[in-house]
């Protein structure tokens, strides 16, 4: 299991208000937390910021990697943000993100290749989000193809199955899972992924759905999380999950967890 | 999603103790206790007194059926504990149970005919529990065609995929999880069950093991829960599973136990 940590992001308050007065403090302290709970990569986004992004997200880079040695995740909509964050990259960065979208996929595939990076792939395209597991399946195929072709190894893509909120749509989370099924199921050897904490998006305790989905989620095959690591019971309930699904032999990390008291 | 509360069974100490003193108070606030608490079933069980089983599991039958007016699933290994218990049940019954060990079969269909009850079938044979899924399999399809033949209806028939330590044999979990998606898939109309608890057995932290799997397992087609409904949390992200699952439309239900506290 992937651990991505997603703190560092423009669109939570906290983190804006530090990225905004480039408050190395404030970051680096956070990148480390990360860390130390678990994160294997740090997300890093200053997509808010809009005519700033460009030097906020490459000082980002810069600042987290001073702080801690694990890879980046790159993420912004914006290409030229991409293309000055990750020639900064010390470690094989994961670009976040490329899809289906036309003009997006071929802006942004230039860069992966140059970067030799890994690459977060979004289950969409043009038309927009589909609303169906078997139309998320067409783009998804689509996408690994084409990215293959491209020289990317399978084990570098994570698509996105693309959460959305339960609370508009009652059925969004059942289609993010199946599509999960049916990826893990047919597109051997890429990983799966997705923005967890979308599917609780208005309702209340979003905690407890975030933590029940990616549950969920883990038990049908997706491999990389984007998570608040320092949500100590979601971290418990992923720990408690290696040892349940059988890939922690004789529940050695699941013990070790316990005896560092990281299970609450 | 069915719950089963667990907590009337000889195997937990203050329960035994309640059941061989016959202290009616301590039984029925705990049946009371389970149903305010979510449980759809109550599971009675006095297998631990062995001579005195037949009475004593007769008696709590009736002392839990005084209290409370939902179904009652009759626990025994013994048939005559069950012929005795189950002409008293009030509502159809849950028979706990039956399996394709030959002997057993013989002599616990009869009486599950007579009393049209539900049942739980265990995937185990003469030979004792299998190790793969597609062993638990076999017995699965043979079970179900053979309780269909002695006319049990689908909608009648809890498969119970049989739960072991993971402390014992780390892939146990996902084997167990794997059989809970084989028959999702293959055996249609037959309820999934199993003893979720036996997980856990001999690690720490037990009741976050037991979180997480309830969760894996319901997110694979799992539809019926031997838990203890006075965990909180657990029934917090059984309440969001069912949300998550797209079969609460608008969350009406999560918002409602959201409103009633039931979700911390």
């Amino acid at each position: 299991m992937l651990i991505i940590g997603e703190k560092l992001n423009s669109s939570i308050p906290s983190a804006a208000a530090a990225i905004e007065k480039r408050d190395k403090a404030f970051v680096q302290k956070l990148a480390l937390e990360q860390v130390a709970a678990g994160a294997d990569v740090i997300d890093v986004n200053a997509g808010t910021f809009l005519t700033q992004e460009v030097e906020l997200l490459a000082w980002l880079v810069e600042t987290v990697q001073e702080a801690v040695e694990v890879p980046l995740c790159i993420d912004s909509p914006n290409v030229l943000a991409l293309q000055a964050a990750l020639p900064l990259a010390r470690q094989k960065p994961i670009v976040n993100s490329i899809s289906a979208e036309e003009a997006r996929y071929q802006s942004v595939i230039p860069l992966i290749k140059k970067a030799k990076a890994g690459v977060i792939a979004l289950v969409m395209d043009d038309q927009g989000i589909p609303s169906t597991t078997e139309e998320r399946m067409v783009i998804a195929r689509r996408l690994v193809e084409r990215l293959t072709q491209d020289g990317v190894q399978r084990d570098d893509i994570y698509l996105d199955v693309m959460v959305q909120p339960i609370g508009t749509e009652s059925t969004s989370g059942k289609v993010a899972l199946e599509t999960v099924q049916c990826i893990h199921r047919e597109l051997k050897g890429v990983h799966i992924t997705c923005g967890l904490s979308n599917v609780s998006f208005g309702l209340p305790k979003r905690r407890l759905l975030n933590q029940a989905y990616a549950i969920a989620l883990t038990a049908n095959g997706m491999d990389a999380l984007f998570i608040d690591p320092l949500d100590e019971k979601l971290m418990a309930l992923i720990h408690s999950m290696n040892a349940l699904m059988g890939s922690d032999e004789f529940c050695c990390d699941y013990l070790a967890a316990y005896r560092e008291g990281k299970l609450g």
